[in-house]
């Protein structure tokens, strides 16, 4: 296992990276770029703290992160979750995500391509160096799409999905780009996997693979979303820890065939992206109770702090708060209590219908806790003063003497500030867009929930009250289309 | 254990039963009563069909209905949960409660109880006679309560809440009414209990007891809310189950000693109600489940039969009802799989947060659940043919001919009545009334959850994020008023 | 213009009724037909108490009632609004409509004819008939539409819409069925309208005309669905109000030619359809208002008879309601004042985009007021004595004693006793039912809304603060598909 | 009347404004707050485009800003609400503000003071002025409150709502802040109002009056929230269009006489509060309904430049919001159309309750409309291009190349931009606050709701269909506590 030096070593390479309009040097050094390195790197120095969690010792003795270990059963996966939830407290409501992801691609390439070989050996191969060299992973799954109203092959630019325009002897080319790549560029690794289900005449978009963040033609265009010029003080979380997305430009990338995972086979890319998600949603349904706490958290300190919590409504909306983080946690447990296990390769997975209805459960109400904790909280969100003001010997008697409540100013200034940015600054906008569109937006969880539950229970249920005969099997309906 | 019929047998007594104005000689024998009398006694014949739910065998090889058994663990609670849920569904989504009530208040009375003598000792002696003999018990908690804007010491007529009136060596007499009593005339005995706290100079009204039904000065004022002359081809449920609750009036009424629970001691009244209403809404989430089931798979029935199951809309619909009603069954799955055990009874109980969660799922968004049945089921529900007019040989021709949809006529209408029972009918606003009254308001269970909560992990979390130093113990906010 | 009496002795004919099975000899004194007949005949009484509104005076000096008078103006179309909605509170919240569906008929039938000869004439002359005679007049438009997947030309059976099966020279003959067709039984014509947009080859279901109910051929099968055997005490609104729907079969009636206003013009059958909800969703939210009136009004009387008018959730609950209520009824004040003028014709018309506004906020919400009032009602609802119980000297001491709350019991129950009817018993789920499907469904009116949208201005302003050029006219989006 | 330069020349003068720390020289010519001013300079330009709407002419022939036009009907509030809503468009959904608050302030005090002088007097010579001169005024109302449990009278510090801490022959001085003072560096005058409801025993804090900003002791601390180094490439609002707050301390700031409008009558401090907020209520919805034009704009934009407009998810949002603007955008234009006049001073007011029911309607579900845009607008709003990038050669093919839709990356950049500042961004936060606290938190518009209906008309209703007696007059109900 490394730690977090190791892990920041090992991105100093060729890799070519944007911010800004200006390739980058050494991603670790960049002030930007190198925070949110930081902020991943703190997840390699978690077995520090949580070594319970965050280490796990095979038969042979070997040890390795938690986050390589191959789910068995449900404890495996409740394990899981509490060292993502663990994690991302640490990251102060933000997820390093750099190994959950990655392992949720892999293990999901492990259950699609069981007993296909030569693809079966090449991702158990890559599974195990992951493993074992402690490696930091991307994925890149979300295509640029172009005209969603058209599918990939009859796209005006065949390059909108990924897709390999040249096959040579050793490996293939793949070009095209997609977006919204998390971490990418400050991981060892990227994953690439199929956004969708595919056509019989789309298999030059059926593709999947990894490659090193360095290889040639791949160009990491990132955001500059989080920048600010503001100090900790006016936004305590964004200043220190940050996650960058990319535009992840494939520009005739050759991918040796050992790295090669699907090519060609359009009837697995639609399962491929079901099961990488059935994990990724699992993952993010964990990682979103830190800040669900956050905002229960601040909402009661809030109350607290402007002396408002005795009253009807104020009470009203901390129950609110409560019963919707504390949902979204109790189906969090349950979809792993509730674990099924794939038969070919004996790898747990969560309930794909209990996931579902933790992640839209989240999803789906995120906006309105928010209204709920700006509602306690107050206008000073928007109208309060900067960290120059707080620094002002001028200006800090007033603020002291006029912006306390039940509590002095400078904690419940701090709170605000605090509330500010989970609630109004960019990076509440950042968790908000991401409530609503990371790991598949509010239809696809639903679209999901729908297919995954089965109706013939309650169907039968129904007759037998009406009293109309029971039907044979095979007029049994399904809700799958 | 007792079959349907004993118990049929043993409610036959002097009880004292009132039905639309008249004073009913036998209550099995009673058109209305008895058709209550026998969905509650279809439970006593339930270990034919689920016996492995339905009976429990101790240690020494004696058998006694599960009902009664005093959960030590989750598994027994989930066991319970199961049971209910079984016993519901037999009873096409009307809960039997007659042994499922009696038991919640028995197991709460032990708890609160313990370490109390005689009161323990009578409780334990009355609990060993409901299981051994199996008994039917009813509970009579809800007091009339007049001007809710007063307390039950400040109301102009003191018997508003049932209280002690006289006090003999051999036992107490009581007066006063409660609102609400389910299955009380079709019951062996009924448990009455304190409906809230109370404050120290309302001792007279601090009473706890059990009592036959036929009890002299306890009369029954049975609701005729139930009855109808339709048919169970108009109403399939409510004709052959019914529930019946009564105003129970305590006309000076006789209690022995070796019957009373609680007598004078005003500071355990509020710890008994919320004890009791602690596993009742435990209770009450699993017997609603079976509803909810039934109201999924009508929507899904009658999507399909009208031809619409395709449509956008009606999707999105079916989703959300899925979503519903398996949230409220999660929960109150892991509401049994957190259960807590009280120190000094071993007596297990359902997590109250958990508990609490599920049961205000259920009530807040019922309302909602029936606008979506109502919805994809359209207008027949209340415009459709009667049972008169399917008997018609010159009438049914039309109906058939016309009132199919995408399955024949008969099968469409006998659906649409079945939601028509659901949504739209006498039972419907039974069971629409219950999702928020029953087992306690909206408001109560609210009050519960935020009570429930442990808001300490999330204050600590945000004033770390904040970087406001941490308190000190006696400085924690607890939301406990 | 008629009184009540006329209009009553006008409805002995030969008209064919079956109720329960039964062929009704006379409507009038039918024990429930006659009951929906007098509450309708009550409309016609109306001018004696509001003058104003009831009765209109034309230049000539000629009087008729308003709801025959073609509007003009949005003055016209809000005084519509205040008689429906005065008419429909002398209804004790049960319109009448007897002459509010017809005239809307006959407005749309008028704008959408216009210019069509000899259609324009025939429709002109049929109206001013109406007017003339003051006829109460019931609209069929609703075709039981079978399996709602196949347009209807392709349904199993031709006759599942309404549809001609023979021309003579002097009439058409049609067979099919209507559902849900209001008042039927108890006016003096009825207009048949088509249900929706056809195909081109669909000519022959672009059928609509007007005949006298007692044509032969013509059968109407009541629904009993708010038939009880209960008193005015238990169910204070429906034992003497109530509206009867039929099953409207037409086995080959004969229409003459003067009485058919489309044959075969498919091109207008879906605009016919939707100018004619275009009046009725207007007549709908004005006839609703007295509704929500009445949950407003026992919220705060049920508030206050319990003593629970100062909590702080009830009174949120109450200001909800007023909100839901209010919004209601300020978009059809707004529907009216905006009202437009059709340019042919110079007949008036509510703005169809807050007609529909208005109609879709009653509608979605409405189950949610339902739970407000019972959440403020208490279980009594359907725990509550029945009217026996009540009239029982042995019980009504009971009852008086203990069912009292900040009000003396007799207050109390009548309160609860309506709110029972609103809020639980058929009578609430006939009103519930209604709420989602009459005037059409919530979809429908969605999809009217954003067709009635018009984009433009704001999608310039989005161009234009984006700071992308205009555009060409032709590229215009809009949003009617 | 000014235009916006001369308005502009006006600000230069002593005032003692500090941002991020430091004192500002010249606030015309400071980078953001010179930004802010010249945003609400425009207002002063808009005769130009809108002559019709932004001038007034009286009997005599003197123009004047409409801004200033005392309203004495409901024409004239109609007239006001589209001037406030051109302007706002003008200002790219950002309102100038800087006459509308003054002037709604100025009615109010006109309407409270009436009949008493030498109060009236002065607020009448005030008015007169700021309509002569064109003068730009800022209110200040909103105390810092300290601890909200207390009221003035109790806070441990006396100076946390403003008061009077001496009185002079020619005039008072006042000592406090003010929160959330909108506009107050850029404008000429400040008018100063109490918070709330005061107590016999708090006159001190019962103070209204007017200053010019320069006034000594008056410090206005500006709130650097709206900051940014973005181009408007990134942030085409914001950049050029800010408004700004202050904390506005009042450091022994003497008061002449003839500015002082309220000094001690602690009883009309309520009503003062009350009055203004009637007015500013109605300035709020009129200026939100650009705000709500630029969400439905952006909505339908996107979901054409995603090529997604047709699928039935994205129609059923966009129809959500198209409903939710135009029943904020009806409900605003009832409220002038509903207009109520002073009897005392003939000034016209928007009837309150519909006022109330728009700002609500507005304020409760805005961070809903926010969740919708954000669906269909797509994860680019947070992962997006900066500015930087799109101005880079190396990389701008890339983003043409892959970030179009279903139109060219330019266009569908522009509108995502557009997006993230009004969903994600800062600028999204500022007016999510807003709409949940600005003139009045959910709470306020919910208890003005209630307080504003009056409920006998539907309690008659109720009590007429349940039968019981009618009220006499001294036991009617009413709402206000």
């Amino acid at each position: 296992m490394r730690d977090a030096q190791t892990f920041l070593d090992g991105l100093k390479d060729e890799r070519e990276v944007w911010y800004r309009g200006e390739r980058v040097d050494d991603v670790v050094d960049h002030e930007v770029i190198g925070t949110a390195a930081r902020h991943a790197a703190a997840d390699f120095d978690l077995g520090a703290e949580h070594p319970d969690l965050a280490v796990t010792t095979d038969r042979s003795g070997r040890t390795y992160s938690t986050f390589w270990h191959v789910p068995r059963n449900g404890d495996d996966l409740a394990r899981r979750s509490r060292l993502i939830e663990a994690s991302t407290a640490q990251g102060a409501t933000l997820v390093a995500l750099v190994r959950e992801i990655g392992s949720d691609a892999a293990f999901a390439l492990q259950r699609v391509l069981a007993g296909r070989d030569p693809e079966a050996e090449r991702i158990a191969a890559f599974y195990e160096r992951c493993r074992d060299d402690d490696l930091a992973v991307a994925v890149a799954q979300t295509d640029v799409k172009g005209d969603r109203s058209l599918r990939p092959g009859r796209q005006e630019d065949p390059d909108i999905y990924v897709h390999v325009v040249d096959r040579r002897p050793d490996g293939i080319v793949v070009r095209g780009a997609k977006a919204h790549t998390s971490c990418s560029p400050y991981v060892d690794e990227l994953i690439v996997l199929p956004t969708r289900a595919l056509a019989e005449d789309e298999q030059e978009w059926a593709v999947a693979f990894a490659v090193p963040v360095s290889t040639p033609g791949l160009r990491l265009l990132a955001s500059d979303y989080l920048h600010t010029e503001d100090t900790p003080w006016t936004r305590p979380i964004s200043t220190d820890h940050k996650m960058i997305e990319t535009l992840t430009v494939f520009d005739d990338v050759f991918v040796p065939s050992e790295r090669v995972f699907l090519d060609g086979q359009a009837e697995l890319a639609g399962e491929l992206a079901l099961t990488f998600v059935e994990y990724h949603r699992f993952t993010a349904v964990s990682y979103k109770l830190p800040l669900l706490d956050a905002l229960v958290g601040l909402a009661v300190a809030l109350a607290e702090a402007n002396g408002i919590s005795r009253a009807g409504h104020v009470r009203d909306k901390l129950t609110w708060l409560i019963g919707y983080a504390e949902t979204v946690r109790g189906l969090t447990h349950l979809a792993a209590a509730r674990a099924r296990v794939d038969e070919a390769t004996g790898i747990a997975y969560p309930d794909p219908l209990t996931t579902n209805l933790a992640k839209w459960t989240f999803a789906r109400e995120y906006s309105r806790a928010l209204e709920h904790v700006i509602d306690i909280a107050g206008g000073l969100l928007v109208t309060g003063p900067g960290d120059a003001d707080w620094e002002s010997p001028e200006l800090r008697p007033y603020l002291e003497k006029y912006l306390g409540g039940a509590v002095p100013a400078a904690e419940r200034l701090a709170l605000l500030n605090l509330a500010s940015e989970l609630t109004a600054r960019d990076y509440a906008g950042y968790q908000n867009v991401l409530a609503v569109h990371a790991e598949g937006s509010l239809e696809a969880e639903k679209l999901m929930l729908y297919r995954s539950y089965d109706p013939q229970p309650a169907l039968e249920f129904v007759r037998q009250l009406a009293g109309v005969a029971p039907r044979a099997a095979e007029e049994v309906t399904t809700p799958v289309p």
